[in-house]
């Protein structure tokens, strides 16, 4: 009976997530619970919001880590860092065994189009991606720390399933989106449709008389009529699933590009 | 001759330059000495060191932009902010017309390998290619404010001039490394080794008692018999030319992905 004991731990799955809206927001917890049955679950993400922190990492300052109470069964550490700083840390300081998955979010607010190029979360995915383990982000299009996870819970824990029952390809992960509305229609495998942000600053005067800016600005879509992309379907309230790489060779470029230098 | 005047004036290209290590690194002083004659320049660039900055933006918080004085006939300003954040209000805020072309560097330190995706010289870069712009990213194998870029800046203004002349492919920019070894061999166009970090963080004690962990370790290039690789070249004294994309769509997953979850 011991050795059976010992095997069915060997065989928990070590998922390990993080987010970059920090450790106390209500989008993590809930992805906590949406797969806190597949596995031994351990938290550890930025101790505060980190949004729009992309794959950025502390390169000249210290890190501290804290650890939390637990939250369900799920060991919880923050990190005085970027997400990426998160996967890095856990990687090398405080897993005692290399996970089985990285998971980060659930987000609150979009990572769809090219908003996957700035986001701290899926910066984390792509760093589990890197480093040889399954990993997938999770997103709701809803900035609101009261948005409703609800819908998108289930489907987060059955894409986590299959994936790890199956697997990704090598240097592959997910992006994936929920629609803001409540009732979600399906789910679709498609690209991040390729769009930008406008009108990106507001200008302020400081009180002092100097001038300050402030990010703002809508995302637009460059191809609406494309309907193989995350835009579209997310506008038609499905899920989307973008199998995404943190490669950034442009390999369709490479002979246009030898030939321009000719060398 | 006024009339030939303005059209000289209206066809003198404007290159915008930023760089992750600051207004006052030395390395963006060298590249904007090497393309002074090809056109207008404006520098916009963070007010201090920004390494490992990737494509983060500032979020939630504002940005201030200060104008220096002129470095050769370079107009200059630097933001509070990141590399993203730079080319964003220079766009946006700063400009008074659209620029021909978005620079980055000479970055002190490696760009290559893995590093593009940590990169905050590569954000700018990435950037302004999102915007549309023709953009190349140019760094050194040498950290040092010290380091030698004499070798490093012919090559930049060939690599600027040709661009300038053809363009680029859509969604397609250049990361270019220089060796560290002042004989440059020659010059490869290459993709990205794939590669990773390791041994990630040296752990501290401060005067209290309590752990600290700092961010170091080394490149390990994954692929090193690949001869189609910067890795490989950068070794060997070659300057290293990588077709790069802001896209992150695994494309060749698709249907490997949307087989897994059947949908």
């Amino acid at each position: 009976m011991a050795k059976s004991h010992s095997k069915y731990i060997m065989e928990r799955k070590l998922i390990l997530i993080s987010n970059d809206d920090g450790v106390h927001a209500p989008g993590l917890h809930r992805l906590v619970e949406a797969v806190s049955t597949l596995g031994d679950i351990v938290v550890v993400a930025p101790d505060g919001p980190r949004s729009g922190q992309s794959s950025a990492m502390t390169v000249n300052g210290p890190l501290r880590v804290i650890e939390h109470s637990e939250y369900i069964q799920a060991k919880v550490f923050s990190v005085t860092g970027t997400p990426v700083d998160c996967i890095k840390l856990a990687m090398n300081n405080i897993l005692t065994r290399r996970p089985d998955l990285v998971l980060a979010g659930i987000n609150h607010g979009s990572n769809a189009g090219v908003n996957i190029l700035y986001s701290g979360t899926m910066g984390a995915v792509l760093e589990g991606c890197l480093q040889g383990i399954p990993a997938v982000g999770f997103s709701l299009l809803h900035h609101s720390m009261q948005a409703d996870f609800t819908e998108s819970m289930p489907i987060a824990k059955m894409i986590v399933e299959k994936v790890l029952a199956d697997g990704l390809p090598h240097d592959v992960c997910l992006n994936v989106n929920f629609p803001a509305k409540v009732k979600i229609e399906g789910v679709k495998t498609v690209r991040a449709a390729r769009s930008h942000w406008t009108e990106e600053y507001k200008e302020y005067v400081d009180p002092h008389g100097k001038p300050f800016y402030w990010l703002t600005g809508g995302l637009i879509n460059e191809e609406p009529e494309a309907t193989d992309t995350d835009l579209y379907w997310l506008d038609r309230n499905y899920a989307t699933i973008v199998p995404s790489t943190p490669s950034q060779n442009a390999m369709d470029a490479m002979a246009i590009v030898n030939g321009l230098f000719d060398l």
